[in-house]
């Protein structure tokens, strides 16, 4: 078998397995103990697992004691092929960005002054919103407030 | 007094008051009777107002009677001057798409199978969430689900 | 045999199988039982089908099972390799986009108001219209309109 | 006075006049006597107007003896600031040809061979679709197929 | 021997073979029966062969069935890895654009009215032409002029 | 009257005083006793005129003598705003270059060995074909080849 | 005197003013009472005063009490024109970032797990090292570690 | 074993040893006898080893002769993937270019002139600075001042 | 007379006055007395002048005091408007850095190991160099190397 | 052994055989017989070689027959991996370009007139000079000048 030199093949095979297995990322979520959300980042090559996590996720997907090992490698993040998006799911939220961008800094330094949300103390929500017109998306972000310091 | 030939020096008109008067947003929007976010968008050229809020919003920032007549009229929309933000606020937002944009997907799509959630039939709402460790921004986005048909 | 990680490598075995095989869309489609536009983004990897579906679909182009399970995971879309496309036929396209963008705009706003033509809740034609001067292209495109909403 | 060095400061003094004016491009259209998505196409830089119209759009627009005469010289063409859109209905479309351009560019050459379809001698419709679940935008395209030749 | 999945592996099979085989592109031409210019762009990958066409090239560089067949699939057509070429002959085309682009519109429109040079309806010679002060190389582009109708 | 600091400016005196007198390159061209090509790349900004053919040119367009000194220095290159021309005419050579970059190299270097078809001790000249079929538009490049050394 | 619509106005007022007085920043610093690092960066755009720190920068760049409230608004961030920076002192800080990241990545990582060094609770202190071999800036960058956290 | 043709090869080796056997940086460095942060740098393709670092290097991470000799070779520099980095913590620093880069350039050249702080005789300490609020990554960055010479 | 805000709004009055006047770089080099080459990317915004140096040109050129004393301020450098130069003459010099980059690597790193060639501690002469051929432009470059240090 | 499709690999190939046999390229050069500049760029598929001198570099590097074959095709040139050089000896080069582009173009023109520096009638030598402040990497460039021509 050969060596891995990068985080992004572990990444492929999870996706791999995960279709191969027909897992759901809810599944696998709570038997790691966490949120989806974090978990299913966690697995695409964004997060960090501590040992634990990583072994659970390894027996999940039948990965190797090398990839396993990869898994708690802090990775190079991002997880975009390009600057703006093609997808449409996500350019809907690049879209937000482009849109609302000046409004979301607006309102915030309305409410608390110059600083920014962050975007490392910060948790995620995603959940299904039952509504007659249509169900709703609804995704609740919450980042902790860093004010910019003078010194 | 020179002709307007753009919604955006409208948006230049509307800031360059605001700070003069030192107006809040959270004020606008209560004159106006909408939600600050959606108010704010539509001061900063991206929503388009009915003769009735253009109005308040006219008496409110002294604008011409030109400058009113174009907050009725539908925007090129886009409200940042580079494809990746270099504001640090408005940048977190874009490194939560990135680091993010394929969790949003894989769960999105988890839940409700393909298509988007709209950034049109949508609905943003900011405020403070006091946190002892320190108050944190709390986001809520809502969107409609919209599925992809087959044809 | 190898492991797929990736819905592209799936997209390119059903066209080497196209070209091996010589086959027609149009007689994918009528298989498939869906329009041929539809069933060609399917095949080129932009859209989800059906465990029926990609069963047929598996069967005309001789995929693996695994192959099969892939297409009936939602892709990552978007089917061209760079922002401004060089295939003549496709920058027609965006030529046109490029040329009549803002009339485009200008013409959906005054007949709606402000919003959006979904390219979610849409569908295309694209068909042979025979004209002695040459014949033509006629595309036909619906979408739904989706219109933005004050809150 | 001040001269007249770019097309680009008619089609601004033509959409100055239409919010101040309060017109409609449909109406536009009549007077002019023809479509009215070409009859925006002009008024927004991208077409070419013959003597007559241009006359008839200059008594609509209020335009100068110099601005009329720029109404009939070639425009260089493209409406867009940026390669890809960042006004959402727009984009919307540039979506589709990075969705749908290889179907597209398939279903195409099935038909017709290799070749492509004109974006010059070609025309554009847009109307409501009447639809219970939501109205519709229809577009109808038509460009003569050229084929490419071998020599 | 593994299956084929892009017209650019043909491509890279054909320029391989020519190398070793030590072939001439105008050869290749004569016994295709054509221009040296069309049947170079065919065997590079922008152009489609007929089903006869295709066998001649193959015998000449040896490729397999499926790489004939490939010959006679319409390609995704661009010849250049980025936008501006680095290649100094290339660029040097793409100097003249560059340079005259605004020229050549002027004369083009100046002589015919508002409309394109057809680069689909389109030929191109490529000759020595023998010069006392040093030969010259002698194109003659030749394309069929596209006026922009009114609708 | 205000100082020129740019020989763009000078173009757009130019083409604007072009508009508003009516005038055509070819005519210009015969004044100034040269091909239209050059003397219209001249008038736009891209070659630099002698003393003699400046005061033509200056008579011609109704400069003033700051303008006509101008006209004399050699201008900084490059006529079009995007690296990527979005005007259709100009984007047809654009796409001459990349659909047949690889080809134009092949069949100079078969003919001339390694080296360029110079852009600077070259000449261009644009003309109407007349076609029963259509019109066609010919053009004639003409630039020495250029050897690259050992050395 | 004409209304201010951007902060960048303001810098580009103290900058002028900077270079016709022929101020230093290290003695504006001192009379504002912070470091000489805050306090240029306030004053070229990057951060927000205070309503006093407001009145004494006022003061030293003879701005008016437009100008003064505009201080006090939070400035869109980002200070360089390019997203490469083409100034050599500038261009090398690009540099290191560049050369190093992967560097500073594993470091950081190592020493304290995954997260990141924060930007905004933040201090820099340039200095002169006095050298023999050639005096060095010395420079110390002070940013608080920014845990990612699971949830 | 196949020949290798890249440093960066040698740099993907590297990693992937180190993440096999759990090394630490600060270890390697140690045993290389010099600092943790150039040691990093030139493992990871970024530095030219002596011969005998390379061949400690080579000891630590189980390398070929030939990977030991191609890190003695002058690596091509930059180790990020994209101009603007996606990974949080390295954007980070290119956040406070820009942001903080026009306040680098006033005050480096307050204090010395025209020139650069030299990337090239240079270093960089990352250290962990113990606070009661949350440790610090404190860094230190020493190059030598450079002046621009008149001629 | 309005205030200066910009060191490139002094470039232009300079390149304008030479053109009014009809000055030559080499006798303003001469007044200076320095080389042609520095004095002209001085004058050109890419250089700081001492009191004396600002003073002799602003002589030269007609400036005010407030033009004088932005030369004597140290520029933002880079005086291209574009990555890739569209201007021929300049063009060449950067496809010499494309073609030839990393022959120049090689030879520079084989003779003096790691380390870079001095933009800073550098000097540049322009001459004719009378060829039968054609003459030619011989350049020469002359930086100092400066080594990377191990730490 | 597997074909070669691509310079590229040629390249690599010598690469890689330079560093496991720790050759020269001034070595190289002496036995081609040329400059080191010029070898240097063949080996790294920038130049075409004769079929001589590929035999020798062929023995050099232990290259087989279909690999010297490649070295006498004419290779698409361009020897870097982006636009804007990130390894620090190569980009320092191009900040040569943008720093002193203008001044290049001024100076060229002042002497020569319009037209530009042949990159292809060219030569480079690249020395050491001792100094004693430390020593010089001295570069000279020699390139035909070559006017434009009017017609």
């Amino acid at each position: 078998m050969s060596a891995i030199y990068d985080r992004s093949e572990v990444t492929r095979m999870i996706v791999s397995a995960k279709v191969r297995k027909g897992l759901k990322w809810a599944d696998v979520a709570e038997q790691v103990g966490l949120s989806k959300e974090w978990t299913t980042a966690a697995c695409l090559g964004q997060m960090t697992l501590t040992k634990e996590q990583a072994g659970i996720v390894g027996t999940i997907f039948d990965l190797s004691d090398e990839a396993i090992a990869w898994l708690q490698i802090v990775p190079y993040k991002g997880s975009l092929p390009t600057a703006v998006p093609t997808d449409p799911l996500i350019y809907r939220w690049y879209e937000i960005v482009s849109v609302y961008g000046t409004t979301i800094k607006e309102l915030v330094h309305e409410e608390f002054g110059d600083g920014i949300m962050s975007a490392i103390d910060f948790s995620m929500d995603i959940d299904r919103q039952a509504d007659p017109k249509g169900d709703r998306v609804k995704v609740v972000l919450s980042g902790k407030f860093l004010p910019y310091k003078t010194y």
